[in-house]
């Protein structure tokens, strides 16, 4: 038999409602006993990680009151971001993305060390055996989009150059489209390459243009129906590796872009803004190029790399 | 650039690592500015959900200072529910369940009131369109597993008989499996009746016994993983309704079962325990029904409806 109780219910259910101490108290042994449910979990990490979840879990449903066709709604909503996921689509990456998962995961994994470059988001469009190309190649492989030369050294946090390092580098064309959502297997926009004995790196690709991550799905129409824009501001992204370093996965963004603010991932962190400096028609290039009329843009990045294990001192 | 940062990191990440003041603050920056995201959401309520959704979902991922590989881990398995879930199975739900999610949910939208017969988990194998029995009918259909009686009544928590209370029922058979989960059609241990004019009702149904919930996919190697069992205790499943009435959504579980400690949904409820009392062979039943060698069992279980909208008054 269920004890008498006083509680306020709130039908509308739009705000946090105080249930009663009798009914906390069914609720609060409902989440201690689900958590010591992992008590034989003989893997302490996944045991942490688990009751934790449940924890955070179960205190979400309890301060939203969570109605049953909400949980409804929940459940539909993750079997379509599942049944939209294959090979070429991650919907499960867009939604950590949007919801911001996905960066403070990589804020958690990259500890704000020294002057080392910020991290921000992977995406969903990174590939593996991308094209080699050497310093001062082209990664466009034919996509689409004002040509852009990029510079820059790769150095440790103290100022030493960096040989050797390997940088890939991806981005969408001018039209907002990755070659992984092109509806062939063409591969462009992506390529990696090393940096030179000096640490130096350069190469051509294209000024990065703004566009919507994939929103004719369920993430799409959660963005929608929250008001939310599915833009993510103009960038390219670079992965970093080097032996004793820790591995760098981040962007750069363009200065003036007015989404910078607006980043459907939150992707965007200042340091990381950049200058594209657009450059006319005729613009002698750095390594002599024949553009023709085209007009182009140049950018410089110096890529600093922290250490690897990130143990990080005082300061 | 970033500023220098003393900070502990644990690379093995088993424990909560605290992290700096300036990674503090980078990490709450992010999940305020996720959360403001939401400021142009014209739907107040939904605007309450995400933005809690968000807050909860950062502080998990804080807490346990998430790996990237664990990250990973978790869009894989989300991934791998997405794809085992269709028209006939369910891995979402299974995995709210086990997580104690989907009872949490129960909890919160069935507050305690007064001597009302309290909610338990829905699961995942109710069907639309039961067949109908009537009062004293057989809800087996064919299905193999002992034969069982219940009977009870309905009632208002005044203790008012409510007649042509509409009763579904449904249960697995005694290898464990509902109807849904047989590789063809047919609709077994299930049906709807409706109380009588004295608000009294009676079936003939199958005892319940112990099943594991479907353990062969990601939810099923998640429990494993923890060291959890995939068993339910022995239930049968009602859903009560009348006009006028909270619908009621529970089990009755059978007295003495050594899973009721460990049910791997959490469903039990003391109040939900019921004597199943064993018949011997040849016990004459309540309907003069000719069970042959066969014994049974019976069990009595008084369903008692909190009124809708449930608007609880003082104790």
């Amino acid at each position: 038999m269920n004890q008498e109780v006083s509680s306020t219910v709130n039908d509308t259910a739009v705000g946090v409602v105080q249930a009663s101490d009798v009914q906390s108290n069914i609720e609060e042994h409902l989440t201690r006993t689900v958590m010591q449910s992992f008590d034989g979990c003989r893997d302490e990490r996944l045991n942490v990680l688990m009751t934790a979840l449940v924890r955070h879990l179960h205190a979400f449903i309890r301060d939203v009151r969570l109605t049953e066709d909400e949980w409804n709604a929940a459940i539909e909503f993750l079997t379509e971001v599942g049944h939209i996921t294959d090979d070429r689509r991650q919907e499960f990456i867009l939604l950590s993305d949007v919801l911001g998962a996905s960066m403070q995961t990589i804020n958690v994994n990259n500890v704000a060390h020294g002057n080392a470059t910020e991290a921000t988001v992977f995406g969903p469009f990174f590939t593996e055996s991308s094209p080699h190309i050497d310093n001062g190649g082209d990664i466009a492989g034919g996509a689409a989009g004002q040509p852009c030369w990029v510079e820059g050294t790769v150095t440790d946090v103290d100022g030493r150059p960096i040989p050797h390092a390997r940088i890939e580098v991806w981005e969408a064309d001018e039209a907002g489209f990755y070659d992984v959502q092109y509806a062939d297997d063409r591969v462009s926009a992506r390529a990696h390459l090393y940096s030179d004995d000096d640490g130096r790196y350069r190469f051509w690709c294209l000024t990065p243009t703004p566009y919507p991550i994939p929103h004719d799905g369920p993430v799409g129409r959660m963005l929608a129906a929250t008001g939310r824009s599915p833009m993510r501001a103009s960038h390219l992204h670079f992965m970093v590796s080097a032996p004793g370093q820790r591995t760098l996965v981040t962007h750069i963004f363009v200065r003036g872009d007015e989404l910078l603010g607006h980043d459907t991932v939150f992707g965007v962190k200042d340091s990381l803004v950049t200058d594209f400096i657009e450059q006319p028609a005729h613009t002698p290039t750095p390594d002599g190029r024949d553009l023709a009329e085209q007009s182009w843009s140049r950018a410089r990045f110096d890529l600093v790399l922290a250490p690897d294990p990130a143990v990080v001192g005082p300061s």
